[in-house]
């Protein structure tokens, strides 16, 4: 083994991978079964602002951002909001890619501040066609419907590639 | 500091440490206190496969499939399932050692989606004699009987080792 | 690209950053609406020792010990309870940083089991200022008041920096 410092320059500017791709989150609303793809699983907190919501879900995503395009992966994972005075989540989960053009998966966690335009969270491991990928995962809120349904952009840039 | 591109050649086949290890997750079935070892903290969401039971658990991880082998480490952490359609679940959690073989832990978070016969999920980072670490942990499940017992086996392959 | 192999010398004494930082924790109790930071969203199951309740938090991480100073980052994320016979828990949060020290987040997780005097977790990414690093985060009690209030010693070693 060749002995070397891991702190290198990466720049931010030149992912080795880039995947822009549209998360499509449809919260059960109660009666909705067939299309619903996430439901809360604990209810809302006295803290306001949905603190304490927990949400899971296996959720399509797809290159553009119509929900009923054939998507390119599923996310499956959940989300809690987290925040008294303002919405603020936390995610968690796994892009499960099964195509012709990616199989296996990359895994995802961190803050997702809303009131931010966008947010940053860290890409910290990857299986498959990704396996052992490092990076960021830059969501931008794309469409927000009420209660029920929103739409990220999840712009996944990876950093350190290994396949 | 030595400016390098960490885009490097890892070979899947070739990890720098490998262990191969047996989970056994005992869930609280509302009356075996004495040796259940996982609870369920949220309940099956109407949307059908279990989709939304969230499930804390404090599994014994032993070398052979045997449960009553001396645990080599406990897993810590937590599953919930998340499709509607078959069974599918999420993992994060803590493989803890405190053996005079290994002191330390590995921390590992990724889907689970149980028709498939194995399945990656990332080792994201490690402490003690896993100091950094970095891998995949490839499950498959080894038995399964009823609701309240199931064994899997993991294979920890790890590709980058600092000690 | 260089071909490299990435098992290197890492010194688990000398890391490339370091930030001692105290977190605080004021659990919800049912009234204290105005001061609380974070709410259990799961009540304890039967197995004891707080096994299966889930704490959802925001919380202020100061520079020094004390509550009321200006908080340097805030800690989002959620903690669990997960053993029968000891308080033992897990955690995954985000650090959130927006001063002008420092902008970014740092994604953290692992076992906290109570009984140590000192656990170590591991930071598994980063964004902003803290694009892409790694490291451990070894946690002290520094505090514990009854049920309702505790303070954690986060001693923050990045050993991987990108930037």
């Amino acid at each position: 083994f060749l002995t070397i410092s891991v702190s290198s320059k990466l720049t931010p500017d030149k992912p080795c991978k880039r995947l822009v791709l549209y998360y499509h989150d449809i919260l059960f609303n109660g009666t909705d079964l067939a299309n619903a793809t996430s439901a809360n699983v604990t209810n809302d907190s006295a803290l306001g602002s949905h603190f304490g919501m927990v949400v899971v879900f296996d959720d399509p995503v797809t290159a553009d951002r119509r929900l009923r395009s054939p998507p390119v992966a599923r996310a499956q994972g959940f989300y809690f909001y987290d925040r008294k005075d303002a919405y603020n989540a936390w995610f968690a989960y796994t892009l499960v890619f099964n195509s012709t053009e990616y199989k296996g998966t990359l895994n995802i966690m961190g803050a997702d501040p809303l009131p931010e335009k966008t947010r940053d969270l860290s890409v910290v491991g990857g299986t498959g066609d990704f396996f052992m990928a490092r990076g960021i995962a830059t969501f931008r809120t794309d469409e927000a419907q009420g209660d029920y349904y929103f739409r990220l952009e999840m712009d996944i840039k990876l950093y350190e590639c290994y396949k």
